[in-house]
């Protein structure tokens, strides 16, 4: 039986094939301000009048968004909470608070990650995963980031006004949520077809104000594995879409897999950079966290997706594996990256 | 497809019951002096001279507790690192970095979890899944926690000599792991028959030194859904054994099930109080953290099992959902506990 079952799932070294229908039912994104002014503005779901969302600390703000963009999600599936069998979610706080206190009130079995800004990828990979066993028919599958929050968990309180490298990049405020299901419903937004999850990558780096060199290894690798795994090229996907690395990490990345004779530079396409316009905004590298992916894949890819534009994208939310006190102890920064390939749901 | 799949897992309102074997092939446990000094000294597979385990700080030590305890449950089962698919891991530093550097020399996909000490739990949860779905032949869970990397991470540097009430519970220093297979190997430890993944319950307490009263409620809420998704009394279970709820969350457990007409007493044990010898140890409470289920589970829950003292269980590791800054900031302590049926393999 074993053996049986790996046949129909397991493929190469790391990935897996969904061979049941696995689709994204519907999705919502939640932004703060400074994204409500970037390129990607009028396609999020909703815009935060400020960066609080009526809380009173960025932490209460950060749960906030994660149960907006659930609630938001359910409303545009037409479904209830009671519908939905597992909550598959992370953010980039201590022991993943704004997850655990913006989810409680749906009253949904909780399966918490951690992937750092990988961790909107390793959502879904788990979602899918549930979904295509027929643990669940539906799932929700949500991840955020704050950039207050991330500044105080990560570097230092905002109002001590410290100065950023041009290779930092800003933490964006948002959350998405996606709804997996079993069956598309009136019209689903795409199909989750495989999933090549990531192994951790370490080059030695210790620079957090640099972390797309520092994650730009493990998106080469899970990128290359997932080719392998599936006996691919770059141009059998119409774009291949890393979470974070923003213009420094880009360049890594391309001459990263330009070593191993991969050229992806035709497909490759960032959320960090696509999010803000960097010299206007002056978020120097790009975005970042767990909500850059998320609501970059809720409000921009998936809408490519469903007009037809790209048939099929390699989704890699990138993360780096730091904490403030890993930092502090002179650690290096080790990245993870978690492959998604989404396809339009026809 | 989805119908048929969802009548062969899925149980009442959140549990699975797993149709294909999962197997505990073989485990391992390492742990600190203070629990080398207590009742179940003779059970561990390691225990370390000092609380260093010759590494630099708590966090590198911690760390190194996790790679030890992997090394050694591939060893039992003889099989190498490369035979294993995914590692399921987590600890309660943040952002895990325990899991994050003692494990990137695996090179083995990983998915990071936080749950708290309910972490060991849901560790055992999604391998099982992956395993019974078919996603791999073999996986790795493995949990840590260590006394003054928590201590730090959650109240006050060690030096400061900060007193404890007796209600508060004492972080073991210790890491377990699980090697889950398709297949039984020579002799396997145990068998994984269903899950219950577990909801937050939040009762509105708010103090961080009485965490067996906090996460009680969710230890009632698992072990009350388990029984009524799989149609079974406690006395069907040999023993009902929660993580860390300790002498307090005993009491309150137990009450809180006899309000819902379940009464527990003849059945239940929890790890915490199990580990240390509290009035000759001085440890409150009772242990915690997540390294106490996962340790307790692999040296003496597993031997009761083997030697056919037990056969079936119900283990529900219990997590406290707070960080340092949702305590500082005035939050509640919701928590959650993921429950797993383990029983005789044969």
């Amino acid at each position: 039986m074993g053996q049986e079952m790996d046949g129909r799932y397991m493929l190469g070294k790391q990935s897996l094939e969904m061979k049941n229908p696995v689709y994204i039912r519907d999705s919502a994104s939640v932004v703060g301000t400074k994204e409500g002014q970037g390129p990607l503005a009028e396609l999020f779901d909703m815009i935060g009048q400020d960066d609080m969302f009526g809380c009173a600390s960025w932490e209460e703000a950060e749960s906030s968004l994660q149960k907006d963009a659930v609630y938001l999600a359910l409303g545009k599936a037409g479904m209830k909470k009671e519908e939905i069998r597992y909550l598959f979610a992370g953010d980039l706080l201590g022991q993943s608070i704004a997850s655990s206190f913006g989810l409680a009130g749906y009253e949904i079995p909780l399966v918490g990650l951690y992937g750092a800004c990988s961790t909107c990828g390793l959502s879904l990979s788990m979602g899918a995963m549930a979904v295509n066993a027929g643990y669940a028919q539906h799932v929700a599958c949500v991840t955020s980031s704050h950039f207050a929050s991330a500044e105080k968990e990560f570097r230092f309180p905002l109002g001590y006004g410290n100065q950023r490298p041009l290779s930092a990049s800003w933490t964006v405020t948002g959350s998405g949520a996606f709804i997996l299901s079993s069956t598309p419903g009136k019209k689903a937004r795409a199909r989750i077809t495989g999933l090549t999850t990531g192994k951790i990558m370490d080059y030695g780096l210790k620079d957090s104000m640099n972390m797309g060199a520092c994650m730009a290894p493990a998106a080469c690798d899970t990128i290359y594995r997932n080719l392998m795994d599936f006996g691919r090229k770059p141009s059998d996907y119409d774009k291949i879409i890393t979470g974070d690395l923003g213009t420094v990490g880009q360049h890594a990345l391309i001459d990263l897999l330009n070593e191993k004779d991969v050229d992806i530079s035709g497909q490759h396409m960032d959320c960090g950079i696509e999010i803000y316009d960097a010299k206007k905004q002056d978020t120097h590298a790009g975005g970042s966290g767990c909500g850059c992916s998320a609501v970059t894949l809720s409000a921009y890819i998936l809408k490519q997706i469903e007009e037809g534009a790209w048939k099929r994208v390699l989704f890699v939310p990138t993360g780096a594996l730091l904490s403030k006190t890993s930092f502090n102890e002179g650690q290096t920064v080790p990245g993870v990256a978690h492959g998604v390939v989404i396809e339009s749901a026809e």
